[in-house]
């Protein structure tokens, strides 16, 4: 917890961005250009202790080290970090700016995966996130890893209906934000959780109906307005978060 | 509650803003240019129901009548909601696109006063927000009155250290995010709530001072990562809203 701590930001080390499974002991750990690029900016060079994550796991401190013209990192330590308990977010496929920047928080948050929904509501919004934009999310939910700690980048999953997520995922428990609700129940700290957002106008009584005699969502109360999907994302991330570390009685 | 359900919204009703002050049954409500043109976009004219909201606790239902070539509300019945107890986010002055984007989240949650904090860690950031954006969050602030359906618009304050607002909202219960922290504690319904928000590399020591020292600051845990003041902000209105429900028993 250390490395990842609001001070450490402020310490100065660099986080340096790895594609996943190549932070190995021993190994130069390659960099890519944007990474390259980025060190260029901040003057740091051949010599430089910096830290490496990989959005998949990876944590360790390295050295960066000439290779021709650019710089590779000799990893010195490794610390490896398990991966966290599901935390899905299914999010009805609204604007598609709102929904990266979203991709950001899912990360700074331990949000495991974000799936857009496609929507009976969401058909309807014209700047709304479609699969040629995905891969921009991806990179944004990886690139948000330097600024949080994160070890896990979000992953960001294809869109799909209820149903194939919850076959992608077993044994979720899944939330429904309604301001009907009742406060979010306690969750163990290893149960799988996902939450269903609807897009603006609410999900459709069909839809519903999926979550409530299929998944068996329970209602939960974010508050007493209507929340847009990123505010709710985040509220309902940031309760899982709460609740998970209650239900443990200690972290 | 009903006027302002989420399955309210995909009703059909629009929703209008009026100036502060100005929703009085008997009297019609003058809309201003936006507002009309937002009528005119959506073919809403006159004889028809419209909702309106000021931002300032008005909520009202009224009929659209002709006045010259404009519309004005004529109000049918009107229903103020009483001001709620104070969620004061004082936030270290980052990018000013995302502060106006929190502006907009912070009505969403309930927040009743946004204020922008001058910390030393924020005065590098080249796109940090400045007072002449404050009139532009204020908007931002009072237009998501309309889609959350909170009659009170967030109050954004001018720039202020942390004892002013300590002045400016006596009695205030502060609380700060930090890795190290534990679970927010319980809050009664009524209690004034304030979250200290740092900038980009956090507070710095005397500035943690006064939070701590003057302002008898908590420290609660929002998750292990390093949020971004968004994420942070959004996170500890929705524990708020979490906390004071359960503190009440029953909403």
């Amino acid at each position: 917890r250390r490395l990842v701590g609001r001070r450490g930001a402020a310490s100065g080390v660099i986080t340096v961005l790895a594609a996943p499974g190549t932070v190995l002991p021993g190994v130069g750990v390659v960099l890519d250009a944007d990474e390259l690029h980025h060190l260029r900016v901040r003057r740091v060079g051949a010599g430089e202790t910096v830290r490496v994550l990989d959005g998949a796991g990876a944590r360790a401190i390295g050295t960066l080290e000439p290779a021709g013209r650019d710089l590779v990192v000799q990893i010195t330590s490794a610390e490896p970090v398990e991966r966290p308990a599901d935390l899905v977010l299914a999010v009805g496929a609204g604007d598609k700016d709102r929904f990266a920047r979203l991709a950001e928080q899912c990360t700074e948050l331990g949000v495991t995966h974000l799936v857009p929904l496609d929507t009976e509501r969401s058909r309807h919004v014209e700047s709304r996130i479609r699969d040629s934009h995905l891969d921009k999310l991806r990179k944004r939910a990886r690139e948000a890893c330097k600024q949080c700690g994160n070890p896990w980048a979000t992953v960001i999953e294809p869109f799909a209906p209820l149903e194939v997520i919850a076959r992608r995922h077993p044994q979720l428990r899944w939330f429904l934000a309604d301001p009907g609700g009742h406060a979010m129940p306690a969750v163990a700290a290893d149960d799988g959780v996902a939450w269903a957002i609807g897009p603006e106008g609410g999900f459709t009584p069909g839809e519903l109906e999926v979550l409530q005699g299929t998944l068996h969502a329970e209602r939960v109360w974010l508050g007493p307005h209507i929340l847009r999907f990123e505010s709710a994302a985040v509220a309902g991330a940031a309760l899982t978060l709460d609740r998970r570390a209650s239900g443990v009685g200690d972290r």
